[in-house]
């Protein structure tokens, strides 16, 4: 029997579009792999009325409902009391949980002050929830029967919510499924959706044992396999890989920057980086990588003609003679940077990322890389045109890294 | 009269947690500044069941309902369809919007391909609806109306769905509402989330015409007090700002880099960067600002020991005293910085982001900070404690952020 699942976010600055509800994909992507696929995601502000609203619906909906936010200190936390409305009881007051507040809170004793009483509300619970202790915040979380369904209501602070599910949430769950759900992703590069959609239209099909989707995302298209039975979704990532060729660029459920990254780590490439438009996001993005610290040698973001020429050494001749976005000085940019750090591979990124700076032979959204490996430079431009400042910086590291990728394949 | 909106996201890979819905946010801020407030968010698969209900629910309980995806080619992409039978209407063929998808997809044409026939199905619509020219992408959307609901459907790749927006769907909105909704955010550090509830309590009692509620976020605390009316949102601010002291640190929507990045090119004051455990984050961040390059002179990702003596000068004795990560390297680090690059202001980070790199000493999460400015260099030592790689390194960021804007909230 595959149990449904639910997930709720409460919070007044998510339904006014002031923050993004990531909580939910955190959790849903858990729930999914412990064998309870999450039907439906709903956010709702932090009035009681909406609150009681989706509460009950979802618990009417699901057999399992797993809410965020609504549990600090403050007025407009409400979750706790609304849940013992729906389930038609007082709130109790738990002296363990009022202990283990006061000992996140101790800062407040060491400093000779009292504790706020509002954190007092926090130890209260709908009468019949077992409490779910927070390990590292003063928001305890708890769970609780409504009808046939089991509602866990958790911090909205994401690290404190990790925390929680990872000690105490998981472990219950994984007792009440049999099964999990398995994932395949292949990472495409260099298609049209459509024409994906019409090579795996076979596959995609509603009500196969296996869901095969596609997602879009600045450049790349992920195919999704996803599926109960882990032999089916093998056989249907062997199935596609022939149809996708050189297009593939890599496989699995982690992110490009952590293939390059992995990647590096295992070869002991070590890497330098000249960024211009990038301005250090591709830097960021390599550097997330634990271990990482073995091969990146260093990074620059050279954003003006001086610091091309100073940091990197790049001839002033090129940059007045090709202009500072050009395929030349890109060239010069990641040589530069493989020479200073002694780096085996660089890549370099200089283009222009608007609003301003763009005229008719070089619009806003041109993009020249360069790469050196092993005493060879190579370079390209791309025209990605006027996406916007952030999602033309975006796709301007996927490009640099996906050319990496390749690159790195290549070894051995 | 207050209508009500909500949004609804439409993707697989949504509620199986693999994407986080950017969109929906994106959506309810741009709804509540039009005065439609969202009372609900929702994210459903693509399967034609739970499309069908969460549809048919939101249409019956809101004025407004925008839903987002499912208009792509592909199998998968069940929108069109089942807000039809939603409506009880067939689907028709739109020979205008055919035309347009031929147009954007012309490449195939150019290069004496056909276009692949799933296209077809985008120029198919609810038989009373009408049609959303999309300008970007191939995928146009729709609006029709579904009892006494109007529902908008747009495309799910963002940059299609902002300018659907953009041209053709606030202007028709804008006409439906007569009011606005109007919001202001103290942005505050150094403050415990239940101390400043207490202190502002009586301004967060549900029921008023101002909202206020607070928010934590990676070390910060965003005070948003959002209403209909201009003035009473004005007053709540100059009420609760002497209640704040030296805690405030900036009041708008925008983000805390964005405040830095605007002093910085107001005040025209040079700066350069240098990163350890950031690894060019700060520069990512800095650099994300339009008109930056004005007066952003050099980033440095400098991560090994080398890399810190080579492109900062910092000198071997000082690493070997002091350490990688102490204020003695920090503060040579932000000199050598500035000194490279001629800056008037520079900042450095240096610290342990983890997972390995820890010491009972010098425990994960310890992070050392140096700024340097008109010629004084001044350290600071913070331990976050291990909160993860990511967040670490978001919290370092941040840090430094509110270190430069204090700076140069002195100026003048």
């Amino acid at each position: 029997v595959t149990l449904s699942a639910e997930v709720l976010a409460i919070g007044d600055e998510l339904v006014y579009g002031r923050s993004v509800d990531t909580n939910s994909a955190w959790l849903a992507r858990r729930l999914a792999d412990l064998g309870l696929p999450v039907v439906q995601i709903s956010v709702v502000g932090d009035g009681e009325e909406y609150l009681r609203r989706a509460i009950s619906t979802a618990c009417q909906r699901s057999d399992i409902v797993v809410v965020t936010g609504g549990l600090g200190p403050t007025e407009d936390d409400r979750t706790r009391r609304v849940v013992a409305k729906v389930c038609g009881e007082p709130l109790r007051f738990d002296e363990a949980s009022w202990r283990d507040i006061q000992t996140v809170l101790k800062v407040y004793t060491q400093q000779g002050r009292a504790i706020p009483v509002s954190n007092r509300l926090q130890a209260e619970f709908p009468e019949s929830a077992q409490v779910l202790k927070n390990d590292c915040g003063s928001a305890p979380g708890f769970f609780v029967e409504v009808g046939g369904c089991t509602l866990y209501a958790l911090p909205g602070v994401p690290r404190e919510m990790y925390a929680m599910w990872d000690a105490h949430v998981q472990p219950i769950l994984r007792t009440r499924s049999d099964q999990q759900v398995h994932a395949h992703n292949l990472h495409v590069v260099g298609y049209r959706e459509a024409d994906l959609g019409e090579r795996l239209q076979d596959f995609m099909i509603e009500g196969q044992a296996v869901k095969v989707g596609i997602t879009a995302s600045r450049g790349q298209l992920t195919i999704r396999i996803l599926g109960f039975d882990r032999g089916l979704v093998d056989s249907a990532a062997t199935a596609i890989r022939p149809l996708l060729g050189e297009h593939l660029i890599y496989e699995g459920e982690h992110s490009l920057e952590e293939e390059v990254g992995r990647q590096l780590i295992k070869h002991g490439v070590t890497i330098a980086l000249a960024e211009s438009c990038t301005g250090g996001l591709m830097a960021a993005a390599l550097t997330e990588i634990p271990g990482i610290s073995s091969v990146f040698l260093a990074g620059f973001v050279t954003y003006s003609e001086q610091a091309k020429s100073r940091d990197l050494g790049v001839d002033a001749a090129i940059l007045t003679e090709h202009g500072v976005v050009s395929e030349s000085v890109a060239a010069a940019m990641a040589r530069g940077a493989a020479t200073k750090s002694g780096a085996r591979l660089a890549i370099s990124v200089t283009g222009i990322a608007g609003p301003d700076g763009g005229t008719p032979e070089q619009p806003v959204g041109t993009v020249c890389f360069g790469l050196y490996f092993d005493g060879e430079t190579s370079t390209l431009e791309r025209r990605f045109g006027d996406l916007g400042r952030e999602l033309l910086r975006q796709r301007s590291v996927r490009e640099g890294l996906v050319w990496l990728c390749r690159t790195l394949a290549r070894i051995d």
